[in-house]
């Protein structure tokens, strides 16, 4: 499935939870409701707000055992053929598909060419550090800048989303705590990253990261580390690598992480981004307002935000 | 007022956010409940759970407008000297006073005696880290350690609440965005915190970092950069500084912070340990199981927690 936070264009309320069936959303509570209903079991549809909320995030939070009803809850309306809240992909709109993960957790260093590009040293162990939600828009969103930083970057990674609890996990079991796969940009404000020996600060400007445009779920990506992975500003290419290039891989990372933190349903994992940033051309290429970002993970489908500086 | 989270012992429920006064505790909703219907204001009592929640973290998640409300709450109890649902502290057990917020903030090298025993340079700017909700415990929790780590170390430090939501706030409004004033102890796992050049690692792992006792509001603290700071670790001193010492001081941070991140109520902020950390002496000294580290902040309070090792 891919899993799409979606709101009506004609309706300006709450994003929901969807599914993307070819040109169409179907919307998961609402196809859930339908298939309680057809099953007799009205008493659950009371309780369908905690059972499989319609707010993305907290959807995620459940994790996997949402994504499975949702998946019963599709092939009940598509085997009855039913257009039950199935609206166009060109009626709505897509928001970020979990704005509000526990953590988001960024590995850097995690490609050897970039690590060679930023004049860095190939790390022993993964390099984690954090961004914190209020960095975070949807696929539609513009990516903000302002006059804080003059050396705003892209970055674009793979993002895991995890759909279990993850505590001391082994990396052969790693891809089962895995909810699904998304395309994140770690925009990173350089001068402000390196003017301490802490990057926290240029990683999470309010409203810089990109991640979307959906959430696919783990049982359509059997390899999570062979996907093609590039970048583009205003249409020319900037990055161009594969998931294998990673230096600590998907398994590593899952069970590394889940060694020293607990993770949870819908927390993010950014995986790290390969060589071609606008930090290490010559000269540098920094985003300004009106530059378009388009990002492509293969499997996963393309993202595209505008930049805009703010006053 | 000191605010709590807080449950009795003989019911293992849900904490809920309480106000000591003496030797009690008052339940600020169910005072709040008792003030709305003395003003015969039922309606309002059926959106108590929204207006005022009961869970601490939703309660500083509102903020100071939810802090004015629980005064109002308080003074009518206590002018009608009457007993509602005021409990005995000895009678209860207090929780993470705040367990989910939106963010963990933390400022590294902001006492120059700390500094200069860590070896490193006065920064030029705040240097800001992160930790995640899973490192967070409360005053009367163990502090976790295990195999992961083999050099556990204490940090006592003064912990701001926010109050209300805060961007580009300049420094002389800063007081006013805070809701109050708690202890946190930021341990840090050297050997994680200094594998590779971002701290996160060493820094969130799981219940390691508890904060309280509870939060004492912003109006008891009229100078929060002149507080006298202190730990212990079995009763022997350790750290023994006054925040007055900071390099950074409390509004130039949240001026700093609230330029580059919008903070919202409930964002917890740890402005940086002083020197006497065990890293830093002669030979180094690490927490081990059975350690007691007490944290004691002027005007604050004391908070006490004993070190676990868990297998």
């Amino acid at each position: 499935m891919k899993l799409v936070s979606y709101r009506t264009k004609s309706n300006s309320g709450n994003y929901r939870i969807g599914a993307i069936h070819g040109e169409f959303v179907l919307d998961i509570q609402a196809a859930y409701q339908a298939f309680l209903l057809s099953k007799k079991e009205e008493q659950l549809v009371d309780e369908l707000d905690t059972i499989l909320p319609a707010e993305p995030s907290r959807f995620f939070a459940i994790g996997l055992p949402a994504i499975e009803k949702a998946e019963e809850a599709c092939r009940y309306i598509l085997n009855k053929k039913d257009e039950l809240e199935s609206l166009k992909l060109e009626d709505i709109n897509l928001g970020t598909p979990i704005s509000s993960p526990g953590k988001i957790i960024c590995v850097g260093k995690n490609y050897a060419d970039h690590v060679a590009e930023m004049q860095s040293d190939i790390p022993e162990y993964p390099v984690l550090f954090a961004k914190f939600n209020n960095a975070l828009i949807g696929p539609e969103d513009a990516i903000e800048t302002s006059d804080v930083t003059k050396k705003l970057d892209y970055e674009v990674e793979l993002a895991l989303v995890i759909g279990k609890e993850a505590t001391k996990v082994k990396r052969e079991e790693a891809l089962s705590y895995i909810a699904g796969y998304t395309i994140g940009n770690d925009t990173s404000a350089r001068d402000l990253q390196k003017r301490t020996p802490q990057w926290l600060q240029g990683k999470t400007l309010d409203r810089c990261t990109p991640i979307g445009p959906w959430v696919v779920t783990g049982d359509e990506i059997s390899e999570p580390g062979n996907l093609a992975i590039r970048s583009f500003v205003n249409g020319m290419e900037r990055q161009s690598s594969n998931t294998s290039h990673l230096i600590f891989d998907i398994p590593f990372l899952v069970e590394f992480i889940s060694n020293l933190i607990t993770l949870n349903p819908g927390d993010i994992i950014l995986t790290g981004t390969p060589d071609g940033v606008g930090f290490a051309m010559d000269p540098p290429q920094f985003l300004k307002d009106g530059d378009v970002v388009a990002l492509e993970i293969e499997k996963i489908g393309r993202m595209e935000n505008k930049v805009v500086h703010i006053k």
